[in-house]
């Protein structure tokens, strides 16, 4: 009952630790969001022409349960948790794909992004377009 | 009551919204938290070397207020708010310095971010060092 | 004569000027060498902890021709240039995708990349193992 | 006979290889580039807005003599090494600062980058502001 999909972990997402830095999660979870608006035909460069607005994140809550490491394949969840006119709050996972046939996937880390829609060039908050809305929330 | 260093906005920062990428406030951030710890006499390098341990971070949650642009300068904070042996809670804000004299700064986002500390080699949680805990709550 | 793979332009990849940040076309490449190797069987990860081994990048020079933006596809190429025993020469190039069918691609950027291979603990140069220098050689 | 500035290597700095990701020195040159203008009075925010220009990168070109690593302090050079009406080459240099006093600073890694004068809304080459010019062929 959510959207997903692949990510890999390159040498650019590690550190030092020799894990993923955990604020690239964030990256993660946003590639995924990006990939399910496009999913419903919803190109952000294209509505900001057409709408001149454009989401802006207003709050993040993440919680890292395991790390990932370079050349791991994650899969990266998003679903619609909450919607309001003007903003929308998303749950987020990113899930270690297991590395053989018949593994378990392990949860890697979790969070809920919020998301607002603004005009692009004011920043001020406004309505998100219905369509969007209604796209949204019709998706599984 | 709090460490605070400044942090200049560079282009690498910013996005194509014209602002501050929200995920890098979770850098900024962690920068003062090292510059806190080196403030303090600890420098993570030297201490994972030492103890053969480090500081990971297991969950994040940050507010975005305002945008932050080109070129801003902040003020970006942090202060501890739970010190427990194996975990601690830092509070954190990023403000906008003032651009001229008596002007207020703008408080431009802020979260709290908990850190654990774990063994290197393993990522097993551990105690955190006793001589660092007591110089962090020791500080202002 | 050259292996190839699909990068799309995220938030992340954006600077304020609107177009995608030049120093993340060196990411965009790496990605396109490491999937290169996937392809020719060999994981970097894998092979660290076989080999005690790690490619690290000595050279790079880009040339940037046109800029690519959010939510473009492109596709990013690799070729061997040059391999010695010690190092190797890798050509590459980003193209941005034809938005419509019977478009032609715009070359982005281009680069050589020269990459050394070194042991991992000391960071002292070595030879690169026969089989992927081998492996490498071989593909188109 | 060259600007420079300082720079602290910091975890997002770095890489699961344990040293700076290459790809980050061009982020390292880009701050002492715009701290370099900002020292002669130019911000390239307030730039683009009484100019409608910004600068953009066309060519780098980078050599990586030895690794930095979590906390190392660099020091980072700009100096013009050539000025023509619509593009500027600047040749840059990170530094090692030693540990000790007495100690020798190591060359990290050096490069010289290209830049042009574009109109910011076309992206379109133009001449560099006279004034800019001016400024920076008098520095040092």
């Amino acid at each position: 009952m959510s959207f997903s999909t692949a990510i890999r972990v390159y040498w650019e997402d590690t550190d030092a630790g020799g894990i993923v830095f955990y604020a690239n999660y964030l990256k993660f979870f946003e590639r995924a969001r990006t990939e399910w608006l496009r999913s419903l035909g919803v190109q952000q460069s294209a509505l900001r022409e057409s709408t001149g607005g454009m989401f802006v994140v207003s709050d993040t809550a993440v919680r890292y349960h395991r790390p990932a490491r370079l050349d791991d394949l994650l899969t990266v969840n998003a679903s619609l948790q909450e919607a309001g006119r003007a903003c929308l709050t998303i749950a987020q996972q990113a899930w270690l794909r297991p590395a053989q046939a018949g593994g378990e996937p392990v949860l890697l880390s979790e969070g809920t992004i919020r998301i607002g829609w603004v005009e692009a060039s004011t920043l001020r908050p406004a309505r998100i377009p219905a369509d969007i809305l209604e796209a949204l929330k019709k998706t599984p």
